[in-house]
């Protein structure tokens, strides 16, 4: 076991949802050592933020600024950044660590812009470090057996993708911090609901089946009165080579807490995959009965299992599947150190993954507001 | 107990699948005596499957047009008729009975084409018989238990629509009676998977919200090589008052036997049912606890539970939500022959309500054709 | 299709749940015609179910012995009837009609106490008539499909067998016919839920696997206040052949409806299946991926298929199980008619295994009350 | 955020399941640092383990004796060990931190004896450290809520209690380091199935219900030709004031993989748990429909709450689940470091929970060798 790398974070300061899953996820393996930190959007929340998570004095910042000059100085500085600010801040905090060489994780989507996301895709083939975009449903053992189910030809030719990601916690009018910036245009970006959980289905979906996007046709909405961005969004997509699909993506569906489904059919054979309940997945061969797959059971692949930290019915839940990203964060952190290319069996998410969310996310807008017309990524 | 019924049947000869569920149907609740029909195309065939059936050899026709005639003019001749045969012979079967003033409960959906719809909407208008459309999945208790869910308000106005009908039996090419008929556009209609399936979904999700169809958009495919019908549908839907829509149907994803679900969402709460478990509701009011309703269960409704037949717990099936349209056909049939109105609590899809099914049809076969332009119903 | 045959009832008069039960069941196929009846305890009563249900004056009887007397001298007299009474009255009604020659169709248990038991083996030794014990669960399709696993050796040799049979519905005390009738030992017999319900569980477990029971232990209770016979039974089982097994029966369950449950395991695999969703069993070969079977579903038998009315995917439910018990019973009546032995693939209980229920019965309230002792039926 | 305590290990070397999952768990939430270790029966095996952890040198001992020494004479030693060799080493091992002043984590069961547990009872009671056994299912949120709903009252007086924990991976003759020591009774002790995962299943019942068990009845077996403990147990249970269960384990159930299962019911309501779908709990109050209480959810308590780390919908695990016993590990010994009592809602098991459950396993297999008698604990 090598030395756990030196990570930094910027944004994640109290209250803030995604900043502690980071931090747990990045703990589990022990991969990571959290040492320093901007965590939020003021000086004083920033180091009131960094003393409570028990950051030493001196590697606590008050700006994201400061933080990316002086830990570039220091010889023991951090060797990676984690950016969980609202969307509209990865790229400018990004830009800082990039430019100074230290490898930046980021959490999805890419930035809240397209003009960020150009440049952030910029920035990134300008230096030497890495950039790995957290969409961690893809760090779930299972999914990656879907996905090894769909390269096998064990489906087919694929036809059919049904994917969804429901929710229900913007049912009403919400006022706090997570919901507060979420539903802020100028800092959530154009999406709403399509931006936040949409990219994820998308981006699962991508993930699993290897299929190119050709056309997409969008309706979005924003029921409750008032909310500036969508809370939901129905997309028929059509990708190349023929297969058809659907993407339904929503907060305001009471009775769903978070349910992200994926559903993949081809000529010899479906899967279906939930995350409430990641580790088991369903295979059908056509003609056969049902299988049901679980995570380290009967069946399943050595690619997935590599990622398993305990056996069969001992569930790995949502923190384990994103621990699983920062753990092929670390061992494409420590293979880049060595002048190696990123490990093959490795499958973080890139600075072009995070793009083509982007991308996602305007077409869907810019659909949706043409009266649903079909257009390209 | 009144004496059963005197039913005919039309259609539903050897190997046939819908007019077997017919036949069960009609008896399990003891109030329909099938005595007379004219089972197949050819009068060797008819014939044949009248004999096999024990319909005795006077009321066994080889047609249905000297069964409409014989029928009509005996003492004791049919009451009603019961028509399964493909759909282009929907209406050319219909007329003679209306004709003659014999009753008609018919197979969804309406007719093959539109014309012919509106043929028989004018041949019902002239008749003083009824027309019944057993659309089945309306007969479940627990689906009558979301109707009235929706209705009492309990979900506040409603926003969301989600609909799927997802079948695998056509994912390879068949050859067999039902596949044949069901793949044949001069049988069918235009319409495959949206004609004999999607028809159902839309139905079901009207019966249940009461919401009214404005426009959809649609993209309709036939995925196995040769086949001259749509096999999946992929289609969005803007409902009049601002509520949004999906409805998936398909027959070609391996794994779904017979896949109808239904989620329905508003701003203030959620249900959600499944036909392959229908003795199941969930129900979630927006901040409490997920209910399980279960069909006799505690919290059901006096409406639901007026078509159970046995205690909860003890599952009734397919064949029972079926039998529970013959019944209210029942009801319907002996109040129009004692010269009362339908009864309140009867439920049974007529034949306006079959006519907006092949306008549903008809509105996505031509969305789809005009690269899923929206068009009105 | 052959005539229906000419059954009579008795019980199972107004209100009386599983009287209703075996119409339908009768009725579903169409092999049965209820023509007659004495339906209830007293004369009026049973005339005036009689009458509610249709039958003509001159067959609706005031008491099952003016029936037994009459029916057997008509020459369309009936040829079978179902026995439908509490448990102590199985016995008197049937010797009635056993030793007219008339087939008896009997609920479950065979009769109240183990002497009567005896006399009625001794009784249908003596006539030549068919006696049918409706055990309704060993009619299910996938209970079929789990038996013929079993019987194919494809769980190995048998090592663990658990079943249940849960209920919540007498969780407090309750005053109505069913109830009342249940927790009376005159009428019920020695047992109370292990009467009612562990005796379909001890049956539906026999019938799956086959095994012998050598011993049980059984510890019983009646929770509620001032109930005479057991609400709950707790057993354990020593099979011959080393097979070890547990079974638990409760009507004091609350979130329970009708929850029967077998699960079998052998060295090779298990199996388990739920009587609240029956047209699911799932099977595990020890080292494979779970495959869930569904009735009429990839990877089950023609022996389970051939009592399939309906497709996969279309639920069939509890009425079409008890209705393959009649269907059954209607092919041995015509055998038997015909003068031909029980066909091969009659699955029906007869009066053996009513009297091992009954053995069982005693033995579990043996065992309790000399402080769960081990003891042989 | 305070120092992590600091932490050593003993046993959990190479290929040790559960020594991965204590390190992850310890890991999580950032409360203790593993500085130290002895972690396997070798002096070269343990080197080796120590070094492919990362441990330093100087803290990577050959031996646990040579480890207590050491730590507890370094200023800045270990706080607390944990222990997770086979069974008949916990004593041993403990005995020699405990005598030190170093708290003791140890996994279950308490000991392979009870001569064995009466010595570590008397270990704990003379020394200031704490003793804390990881049952770790106890750590689950569900369970906590399900304690909490069964203390308020919401489920009336019990009555009845069912658990289940049923395993398949030792169907066959297994040649491995976790299955050698569990099937060696030297080192598990008398109990196999009914040490390794009964004893669980009854902390599990104890810790939710509360009930005192008053009489046991077991029946064990060993299936595997060879095997020297038991592979299942049945086990009938009398609890003080009325209530009565069944506790089934097995190791050799196909189709299993870790299906630890509680139900419990009382005068009033009942509620289902189930380990591999640990984010839901089903309630259900008698007269109302059953809910779904999820993790973080509608309807749940602060109490089963404040041990979340993320939201509803995202499922957590088994590791978070013994993490929270490592969090309330932590928040015990830097109270007892403060000389404070352990607070308030800290459920950490304990000593005599352990030696309770040493009762239990003696308890079964001691019944089991008189025939199934009542035994008492």
């Amino acid at each position: 076991m090598q030395k756990p790398i030196r990570l930094g974070m910027v944004g994640g300061g109290n209250d803030a949802f995604i900043g502690r899953v980071h931090r747990i996820a990045a703990r589990i393996d022990g991969e990571f050592e959290l040492i320093s930190g901007a965590l939020s959007s003021t000086i004083e929340k920033s180091i009131a933020s960094g003393k409570a998570l028990g950051l030493s004095k001196d590697r606590n910042y008050g700006t994201f600024q400061d933080m990316a000059k002086c830990e570039a100085r220091l010889a023991e500085g951090i060797e990676a950044v984690v950016i969980v600010t609202p969307n509209h801040m990865h790229y400018p905090v990004a830009r800082e660590f990039l430019k100074r060489g230290i490898h930046v994780i980021c959490d999805k989507p890419l930035t809240a812009t397209l003009s960020e996301a150009k440049k952030m895709v910029a920035a990134v083939n300008k230096s030497d470090s890495l950039f790995i975009l957290t969409h961690n449903y893809t760090g779930y053992p299972m999914v990656r057996q879907a996905r090894e189910l769909v390269e096998s030809g064990a489906l087919g030719k694929l036809r059919l993708v049904q994917v969804e990601y429901v929710q229900e916690w913007l049912t009403e009018q919400v006022n706090n911090k997570q919901a507060n910036w979420r539903t802020d245009p100028m800092r959530s970006g154009v999406g709403g609901s399509i931006g936040d959980i949409g990219t994820h289905a998308y981006n699962l979906s991508k993930f699993v089946t290897g299929l190119s996007l050709s056309h997409l046709s969008a309706d979005l909405d924003a029921f409750v009165p008032g909310r500036r961005v969508d809370d939901n969004a129905n997309v028929m997509m059509r990708f190349e080579g023929g297969a058809k699909g659907m993407l339904w993506c929503s907060q305001v569906a009471p009775g769903n807490e978070n349910g992200l489904r994926l559903r993949v059919y081809g000529e010899r054979g479906g899967i279906e995959w939930q995350q409430e309940n990641p580790n088991h997945l369903w295979y059908t061969s056509f003609g056969e009965p049902k299988r049901l797959l679980t995570r380290g059971g009967a069946g399943t692949s050595l690619t997935a299992n590599a990622l398993n930290r305990i056996p069969a019915g001992h569930p790995e839940g949502y923190l384990e599947g994103f621990a699983n990203i920062y753990s092929e964060a670390a061992r494409s952190i420590r293979a880049a150190q060595a002048c190696q290319p990123v490990p093959k069996d490795v499958y973080c998410q890139d600075v072009m993954d995070g793009m083509e969310g982007i991308r996602f996310i305007n077409a869907c807008v810019n659909s949706s507001s043409r009266n649903s017309a079909w257009v390209s990524l």
